[in-house]
């Protein structure tokens, strides 16, 4: 497959992988945490933590020997799906939060102060919003994605 | 569900509503053009569109009535998924693109310059890095949140 969203939902895609790292993100390290959190059977729980390993999302480490356990971390390919995460954190809070307003919001670190994630070109800082982002062929692209974008494909023009 | 990302992932964490919404985005509209480029069955897509429908991600327009002919139009809802999509495809494009690199690009409409998505904060314009985010109670947090996120969780702290 050419395209990087369908790739990429391939690979996390299954409705499980993004709640998994999502309680990585929040600081879950340990089997029995995941387990308390996710109510699901330890055997799929185990599957699927190794599927994460396998993956190159989350790495196992190996904490106490006797007896043996392990922690599961985040990798860099796992902290990178944070952008990911955090827009569909927004998205679910503007689009699914209880009348009165979400339960969660983002904040800095540092300030305290709420965020508000919007994603931008990093050269502009110009927001990218529907009609104002096209898919052009990049490097990787076979002549018939070449053909085919000859002119790129504008993304949510109405 | 209090969690905005849980919530998300239930309505379009399926690994089929986020394909199905590119294609939307790509300026899908008529049934036979999803149905051409997915390769499911008829009656798979007829119900899947439907879902989108229903939790109104897309609209369904009737463009000819002899004989009778709908086209789906993303909704606001759904072209506010637009972020998520374009963070999805950078991650795929970094972790999972050919060696010779990724097959499509994101360009600017007007200028045709290449676009790098970053997710930054509105208002200071700060990219928003594992471990400068926290997640603190909003105004629709069960005592129970409130309580636990007394202190703001960091998300992706190592």
């Amino acid at each position: 497959m050419e395209c990087p969203i369908a790739n990429a939902l391939d690979e996390v895609g299954d409705g499980w992988s993004l709640l998994l790292l999502r309680n990585a993100f929040l600081g879950f390290r340990f089997f029995a945490e995941f387990e308390g959190n996710l109510g699901i059977p330890a055997s799929t729980l185990t599957r699927r933590l190794d599927a994460l390993c396998k993956r190159g999302l989350l790495q196992r480490r190996r904490y106490e020997t006797h007896p043996p356990r392990d922690e599961y971390v985040l990798t860099e390919k796992g902290l990178e799906l944070l952008p990911v995460l955090l827009a569909l954190a927004k998205w679910g809070s503007r689009w699914l939060a209880p009348p009165q307003g979400p339960a969660l919001v983002p904040v800095d670190t540092a300030t305290g102060e709420p965020l508000d994630p919007v994603l931008v070109d990093a050269r502009t800082k110009k927001e990218l919003r529907p009609g104002h982002v096209a898919l052009s062929a990049g490097p990787g692209a076979s002549k018939r994605t070449r053909d085919g974008l000859a002119v790129p494909r504008v993304l949510g023009r109405s």
